[in-house]
């Protein structure tokens, strides 16, 4: 009997620490993998400005959650892909359009279920005296959607005075 | 010697399964815990909101990490609270000033690290033809600091054509 205790207690032993060492590697993995996790959504913005290049609206708003939230300067919120996906078309269509932008932090929460990242931009358009650039500042919080970084706000604004339209 | 590891294995099989069941106690606190975090950022606003009543600069700045960055239209980032606070006293010394803001949705992040915060405001000031109002969106990524929820960045913009300066 105390034997057979002995060998139960043992198993249980073996099995609550195992339970707890997965526990605790889970975690240094979770650590790590936050590396990982900045380097895809690196890897989304590298895919999203080269769909920018291509005018491709549609595979933009495929960044975005299914609710998500685009919310430019001078307009209202668009939300949902489908509307995200018009707003996108319609700044494309700028006469003279051009943009791009980089992040200057990405951080990542420590479940790596939401990140915040946040940057700079220079839009370019042509108005009726020649080219203007706008360079401004963005911020996006992405949300790990069963393993895909998606946007689930995209909010951007000008770093000077808008151009008088 | 039998009994002496049962007693040994007994006492391991209680301190790992006494740590493994905190570790889940753990875990279902933090997720009932979302809507304390929710309601500890919304009380952290309506603080916010009676100090731009007082125009408390100082006190406001607190509400952000010590890296924190406002993003605001029509300026380059304020970074760290002395940028941010002097970014707040320009704001508030504007004419006529008045401003208020609401969430329309909060998230936080599973570990209870990371919060997003978005909605709108009613920002109002006197102008050469009387009172302005402007109403538009924010964005503010929340950071949990020791237990203290602060905004780690904070954006917004109008809904509609920036008033000619």
């Amino acid at each position: 009997m105390a034997l057979r205790s002995l060998f139960l207690a043992a198993a249980l032993v073996g099995a609550s620490l195992s339970g707890c060492s997965r526990e605790t590697a889970d975690h240094a993995t979770s650590e790590v993998d936050s590396a990982a996790h900045e380097r895809a959504i690196r890897s989304n913005i590298s895919d999203w400005l080269e769909q920018i290049r291509k005018r491709d609206a549609a595979v933009i708003a495929g960044h975005y959650t299914e609710d998500g939230v685009l919310m430019p300067p001078g307009a209202p919120a668009s939300q949902g892909r489908s509307e995200i996906e018009t707003a996108w078309r319609e700044m494309m269509e700028t006469p003279g359009f051009d943009l791009t932008f980089e992040p200057t932090a990405i951080v990542v929460s420590s479940a790596g279920d939401m990140a915040i990242d946040r940057g700079t931009y220079r839009f370019t358009s042509t108005g009726p005296d020649g080219q203007i650039t706008d360079t401004g500042k963005y911020l996006v919080v992405w949300q790990n959607v069963d393993g895909t970084w998606k946007a689930m706000a995209d909010m951007f604004n000008s770093d000077g005075q808008q151009p008088a339209t």
